[in-house]
């Protein structure tokens, strides 16, 4: 019998990129995966390609409510929904099925970080969707709950965790800005985030708020036994997709020492890429895929170790990364239905 | 009798600005000073509009060879050339001459900065064209030489120097990250410039290398006994013009002890406004202006201080600057030709 | 006394930008005008900075509510409003009071096109503010009430209207397709304008049921006594400003003859530009200013003319023609606080 | 043993995009094929991950030089050569070789017409590249030699044809104005395709004089023996990739008329969508993808029907198409490899 996946939040960009990735997924073309119900809120009734006229395959399907009922009978349902809501709906769901969060709800292990920067009660903590982090791994695969990452934070992590968990930057000075594109946004109508304001600007948000730093900083202080503080600094970019984030740190390895510990960390993940000395990576080479591409700098002079990593923030640092770690929960190929070709130019 | 205004660069982005701004320039109105020679170096012969169709009033107009012989006999020599060519050039041009240098060659101090970032022997200091620096608008006032600033080091030494001239931030510890367009990089036809190459994407370039590191470094030197250590990584995004400086430094203080160093170092400045708490600066806001738009964050939790600074690059960073300096360096307005209105949408 | 003007409507981007170009009018410079009332529908009780941070000179202002008290009291009153809601407030303003309408209202004359395209009772008609066409400057130099042409009206009957009128082209056959920026869509918060939405995509709308097409038809009517059709269809592009108008109507003239009357229709026009024969006008080198860069071919083997022109849909395709306007009805200079000069890149 | 598939041209956007849609090709997973050798021109001896930092699983690849001798030994040949440079490497290259020509070199019946819009001796003519007309998918099947359509008569012919063969429409004034994104142009290094340049504004290019314009015109008279003339405008806007082509023609028959033959000759492709009445294609619903989106509208006052296509310029405009014919012409499933979704937002 087929595995059968249900997307809630489907008519947002989060489950609209889940969808577009199944859809090229072996196990869906093959007949062993198929794809049920797409449920959405205020949308409920509407026709998906309404709202993602991109994904003409699913031309025919309807947008139905999101409840327990109509998520029902799946063997893998995937929630994108707003902050807050995927607990309520991920208790009625079972022990059986794979649930796997897109939203924050699950991410953090700290109750007074979650409380601190969510303002709710904290619903608990699950498995972390970034396989890439040191023993992420294992722990998914044997998983029926998974907590997908932060953006921002698949990205931060990727660039900062292995030089933190060789000792060789101080993890207690790390200063992170990072330019996104504005899909990160979600697809909710506000004057901000209108064509007219975005294009040809750039402008900072969150600045010492952002969310998205907690779960840096947990995600550092598990390779770590060194006191971790990060400076967190998003930036909104005219462009729909991509973060580059620039992570520097104070260091007094040498690029060489560096680049040897990246290359122990990532020469054998099929999704990270360590760009050459003196090559830097940008965004649009990783657009629609699951890669990530990393650069590493020693600035001798100021002491500070610079890296920087491009993702596509919808893919790989949302629904890309989703399709990953599902795949392991599932005993697939973790590389099924997932790329490392970007969409250039 | 009018003050004669020549301009060599003047087929690039520099130049075209500096005339666009000065189109606009009060003297010019009412006769008191003119446009004089307009030089190019490939693209002499050619008429202006063809590099500045946006330029009407200039539309008559043909780009001249770049020779001392073109440029005698004016009042004002503005020289938007490739680094390394303004010394020559300015040598030539007689004491009295008002030579203002949008270019690198005398913005540096340090000889051996200057040799180790420019490859080429250092050609001397000129006054510096940032008036908001302390000490920099009485040097202006009487000087014929003008070294414009470079446009990273615009936004950066604003957003900085306060907080590190009142010894309010650990100035060893700086780290910026500056969000620019593509005009910075000028006019000159390269593949990676393509907009097919820059839409859509973000991605660092001049890592731990690039020129106007020491600049900055060198300005924070000029109000602090204390050690300066900076890195700086600037991040091409898919924009024409602006740059959104973050600034991030270790710091004790309340955002309120900060504010209140800023409110003395800017409230009598024309160009520096500083935002209230919560809001952030965006590059739209400044476009075509000579305006700064500042933001001051402190992360109680990373104990950082969050500077965010908009400018135009062309503008204020290029010049918009230019013009300001060059203003007081003819004893007229400071303000003249200059505005704090940006294009937005 | 000064002049006082009124802006309802201020938080929009029409309104706004007739705050910016007012901003720089010589007139409110020089004291003989001022800004009086800001008036915004739901955005009232705001300061106007958070809307258009880009305007700081006017950072203490407050918007107040929209009706007849407010307004009150002011010599020019410039209406920003939703279709439809100009016509009961104008009443009330009394008939010295130069009323100048940016929406739609009062353009049109024939009362069942408006009740066609905007499906409600017919207001009235207005001086039309485009002092270009033949007769409009006349009309405008008296009138206590300006009707400010739509957008894409503004540049497709100034590339039009010179051919239609001398019977050089099939009036009965033109064909119009206007690429437009986002701007023009207004400031309302709406998915479709979302900037994930329109960043890397074009998308044709209002195919066939725009309401600028009864007015270009009824421009160029006006000029003509030979059939006229228009068929009219704007492209959204990713870009926040600007319009590239492409006219194509049959003719059997060659671009000489079309060149002779454009000529004589502009050649003493301070706004409009023909560019020579193989020059095409590009929107970036009219952004922000008033200009109207104009392009005439004739392909020979279709027998068609091809006239395309720039404008800024806010500039001169609003704010920017309602000052024109504006200035002619208070009997100002023509150009006062308007430009040629346009921001690029 | 496997097709051998060689790519000339390989650091351009065609050549890439060719890549990347081979990367994805079933054939290629399965190793029924293989990607041998990649040549460039004046980028021979360089690693293909310089150009396309996008195509990971190719960062070993090094460029060779152009010649017989390279492309020797291959089963298929690809050719993204400058144009006129193909008919001298196809000859030889063997009458067994599949030669696919991305260039234009044999697009043209018409050797006037090849000598008037191209200025060289006519190469010849190969059987045409888009299944989707009339004829060509038999034509395709037993060729050795396929000349790809050019981007513009790809969207355009689609979204005419129909109506053009079954009388629908006045093909002798069809206005055509396609808004297009930049890698069109290429990837070589122009000031006038500098991203300063482009983004932000739209304009038109090659007005009266497109080389596609002979194209498109060629293929409407393969279906109709009425009169055809076609205007023809393309415009630049401010996007890496896409197409949105509006053709205008003529017409006294009703949108329900139109849809009909519009069924009839695209419900069995897989790639043509004809979209709901009311509803309008965008470019970004089919970035990356094979497919072709179409609007139908009818004009009822101006007696005009409204055609809208949305391509990606790249893939079904080139590569996607060159992949699709490539199928046919080894006898493979005429969609291996390619899509009908697109990467959207």
């Amino acid at each position: 019998m087929a595995i059968k996946v249900a997307v809630a939040g489907a008519s947002g960009y989060a489950g609209g990129e889940f969808l577009r990735l199944l859809l090229g997924h072996p196990a869906l073309e093959s007949g062993e995966m198929e794809i049920g119900t797409l449920a959405a809120g205020s949308n409920a009734g509407q026709p998906l390609v309404e709202h993602h006229p991109h994904l003409l395959p699913l031309a025919e399907r309807v947008l139905v409510e999101t409840s327990a009922d109509t998520l029902a009978g799946h063997d893998v349902v995937v929630l994108g929904l707003p902050h807050g809501h995927s607990s309520e709906i991920a208790e009625q769901l079972g022990p059986d099925v794979l649930v796997v969060d897109l939203g924050a709800d699950f991410r953090l292990s700290d109750a007074s970080d979650w409380e601190a920067y969510y303002g709710s009660a904290h619903a608990g903590t699950w498995p972390y969707g970034l396989p890439e982090l040191p023993g992420a791994r294992e722990a998914l695969r044997s998983t029926r709950r998974i907590a997908v990452p932060g953006c921002f934070p698949t990205g931060a992590s990727i660039a900062l965790f292995p030089a933190v968990a060789a000792g060789l930057v101080d993890a207690s000075g790390v200063t992170i800005v990072s330019v996104t594109g504005a899909s990160g946004a979600g697809k909710s109508a506000k004057v901000p985030m209108l064509a007219s304001e975005v294009m040809g600007s750039a402008k900072a948000y969150g600045v010492t708020t952002h969310r998205h730093a907690p779960e840096i900083t947990q995600n550092l202080r598990a390779v770590t036994a060194a006191p971790v503080s990060v400076s967190f600094t998003p930036v909104l970019a005219p462009m729909a997709r991509g973060i580059l984030t620039t992570a520097v740190a104070p260091t007094t390895a040498t690029a060489g020492e560096l680049r040897r510990v990246y290359a122990e960390a990532f020469d054998h993940e099929p999704f990270v890429h360590v760009l050459p000395e003196g090559v830097q990576p940008m965004t649009a080479s990783v657009l629609g895929s699951n890669a990530v591409q990393l650069g590493i700098e020693v600035d001798e002079r100021a002491g500070r170790a610079v890296f920087t990593a491009a993702i596509d923030n919808l893919a790989k640092g949302t629904a890309g990364g989703a399709i990953q770690s599902m795949n392991l929960a599932l005993g697939l190929p973790e590389t099924a239905g997932l790329s490392t070709v970007g969409l250039a130019p």
